[in-house]
């Protein structure tokens, strides 16, 4: 049995309260804190560095696709955002404002961004003449500010750290291709970066993008089955186009508004890799996005023993380095070894190693998997020789079983074949997660449904559209449009 | 004689008009623009990948230093920058402030932040405790607001973007380390990574930082000779802690305040590379920091000769790819090669590769390097075998020569033995250039140079203190203390 320490002890399982275990997890892992400033969070550096990982996953695929970083202001005249209708109506609450500056009322106040397709829009006129200068493929790095008045560190924050990709397309059908080839982007960085499997598929209208002809997102089922949107991909159509005159000169010189797209991820991701891996014991972190990758506990009593274990963990640690593993010496000698195994099992470290005199005397390792349990997730004598090659294959395991056990914890709790009301208000209470429904309602139905059960359409999955017909739950009709309706963040 | 074009007439020779110069090889490369924001640019991609690579170099030094990234809000209350008395009084004329959120008038502005030592000392002041928890050694990549009137694209923007580190450390001699060895964390990157020769040296009290006890400095001569500074680094004693409250116990059990530096370099730093290597053509840009190291451009005037040029011309482009070099294949059909040739020297493509038939019947290639003008910088009959290797050294070899020529440009253009104002005022209106003097002046007296001659002291520099006496050309004291003056950005 594993011994009891502090460390342990000071997470609420989670299976107990889900929201008081999130916030004890970016507690005591040092993920992020609440600032002075109402709703902004500190991201300590374990949390950034999972943040950092995200970014590099993306930053990366956004220039094999052919997309180039650049950078646009921060602020934003007022007048910008309100030239696209359902864009002001959408973010008008939510709105920052900069009124005075070096000592001076402005005369027109300024906006701190909250998406930059305003001033991103009236860029792209001026770049773009002729269909020579499309496709316009651009990305952001940025922070971005809504004024939330509920906030949650990571999930919902005033300011937030995010990529925003914006691109301008001659036609329709290339813009959107684009929408649905970034989308696809972000469903792999979470499956092949993150461990986590999402679901792609399309917003509803009342879930759609301010100012968004499609809306399309990828949606994650969280431990308590709640879901999460983790990443969301637009299609513009020309509104945007429209509003600021992106405008090109086709290829038999007639003047045609451009089509648009944009998309983003944001730190909110950081959220979705807590809860969609976490456990009782804390943080599960995907061995791509772990900040530490290894840990390495020596373990020895008798002060003779000190020398000799420390030399083989010292020369286990600088194979792991040499091999490009992101591997710490947990050499503290204040703390027990029982501490420092929850220690790091509390941070979601994806491998541990444990180094002992009896090992030494094998020239062997003990290494314990995060994604499994207590003993089960032991592997005894793993020879010292093997380690440069072995430990990259068992980070693989440890990546794949999160995803594993992610992809069948969403199966376990994903229900179909609710064909009327009463039967999906009952399966809301006993079941939760995910509520796979034939849905023919409209806006004002699906308003009916979130106030009266809290469950909300999540999106209509894309791989689910097109089949046979079945009954709507809510309406009766008959219909092959699939929904996927559960609680959210 | 290089055939005339359009891409060349558009930039004003350097020699002429240096500040015209400057904006047009920033409008020409595409490298930035003026925003509808006052004061504020769009940094296009070419700009911005300029950028990414001062980052990049950067952020792997501060990581092998041991500083982790992390994030703090941008917004500040404005009782926290009022906290040391020096900053809020250095900051307060230059500050942006949001005084409405979400519909509502706010009770406290909040302070776009100008820099973040107050949000940052006051969650330091949160994390430590002990002398374990020290040294706490961060970093933040950011953007920051400074309310400027008069601006310049890179040198000087409204909101720009940078890295502030902040650390804290029991002792100030430990502290004191820090700060220098920022310093030449700095000065190796504007060495190896940009091909800038800087001086490191200390500020004089007028420059330094609002609430620094001492301010170090990287400075660079600009093509015009003139001084920028490119980045600082800043030891802040106590006085941040004594705010703040960053206290800690020491091995007796006693509190103790920290001490603490920051230091930071920016966006600017892009107007360094622009103006320390810039000639009349264009750009000229350090090959590691160069979005397009290789520009191939291929020659071919009958359509029977297209396919083999641009046989091997791919296979060129593909040879480098691997070989791991950004590398971009020039296959527009619209433009002459005179044209192309000085589209890539304008933007400052360090090798330029060009492939016509003659070349495909020698298996070979000429390479022109930007670092030298005209037929000095061809090498005719490059092996197309050799390429993988050769074109490696040649980009070594364009680094090593910008480095040297801004050296040796530097050197010329730096003048010493003024050992009276008349002397001095002389060499400011006929030489420019960094003056290196004696100074045993008072800040006052600096200051009156300034407003009299516009030439203000640059630095201290480390490498020529604690040497002989010498007579101070303002006050006619003898003293040790050597500075150097110039204009400066």
């Amino acid at each position: 049995m594993v011994k009891k320490t502090m460390a342990e002890s000071t997470i609420t399982p989670r299976s107990e309260d889900y929201n008081r275990w999130y916030l004890d997890v970016i507690r005591e892992a040092e993920l992020a804190e609440n600032s002075p400033v109402r709703g902004c969070m500190v991201i300590r550096p374990y949390g950034y560095a999972i943040w950092e990982a995200i970014q590099s996953g993306l930053d990366r695929r956004f220039k094999e696709t052919g997309h180039q970083n650049a950078y646009f202001p921060m602020f934003i005249p007022h007048s910008f955002i309100a030239k696209e209708t359902e864009h002001i109506e959408g973010f008008s609450p939510e709105l920052a404002l900069v009124t005075k500056g070096g000592g001076k009322d402005l005369d027109e106040a300024l906006v701190v961004r909250p998406t930059s397709e305003t001033i991103i829009g009236h860029t792209f006129a001026r770049w773009v003449r002729s269909y020579r200068d499309l496709p316009l493929l651009i990305n952001q790095w940025a922070n971005v500010v809504r004024w939330e008045m509920r906030t949650r560190p990571f999930l919902r924050t005033m300011e937030f750290l995010w990529q925003e990709g914006h691109t301008a397309h001659t036609t329709e059908k290339e813009a959107m291709e684009e929408t649905l080839q970034m989308l696809g982007v972000y469903e792999e960085m979470a499956r092949d970066d993150a461990a986590i499997p999402v679901i792609p598929g399309e917003k509803s209208e009342i879930e759609r993008f301010a100012g968004a002809v499609n809306t399309y997102t990828i949606e994650a089922m969280m431990g308590n089955g709640w879901a999460l949107q983790s990443g969301t991909s637009h299609y513009l159509g020309d509104k945007f186009a429209r509003a600021f005159e992106i405008q090109y000169t086709d290829d038999n010189n007639k003047l045609q508004y451009a089509h648009t797209t944009s998309w983003g991820v944001s730190t909110r991701f950081v959220g979705a890799v807590i809860m969609a891996h976490g456990d009782d014991q804390g943080l599960r972190l995907p061995p791509k996005m772990a900040p530490i990758q290894v840990a390495i506990v020596p373990l020895w009593r008798k002060n003779k023993e000190e020398a000799e274990v420390m030399g083989l963990a010292n020369q286990v640690f600088q194979t792991l380095k040499n091999a490009g593993i992101r591997v710490k010496m947990d050499d503290r000698t204040h703390l027990s070894p029982g501490f420092k195994f929850n220690d790091w099992e509390m941070r979601g470290v994806p491998l541990r190693i444990e180094i002992g005199p009896r090992d030494v005397k094998q020239n062997a390792v003990v290494v314990a998997r995060r994604h499994l349990p207590g003993k089960e997730g032991k592997i005894f004598g793993v020879a010292v020789e093997s380690l440069g090659t072995k430990i990259p294959e068992l980070l693989q395991e440890v990546h794949d079983g999160l995803y594993n056990q992610a992809l069948a914890f969403r199966e376990e709790n994903t229900h179909t074949g609710f064909e009327d009301l009463e039967s999906f208000t009952q399966a809301t209470q006993d079941k939760g997660g995910f509520l796979k429904v034939h849905w023919a309602g409209t806006s004002e139905d699906e308003t009916k449904v979130k106030e009266d059960l809290k469950f909300t359409i999540r999106c209509y999955p894309n791989a689910d559209q097109g089949g046979p017909a079945g009954r709507c739950f809510y309406t009766g009709k008959e219909t092959n449009r699939v929904a996927i309706f559960a609680r959210a963040y």
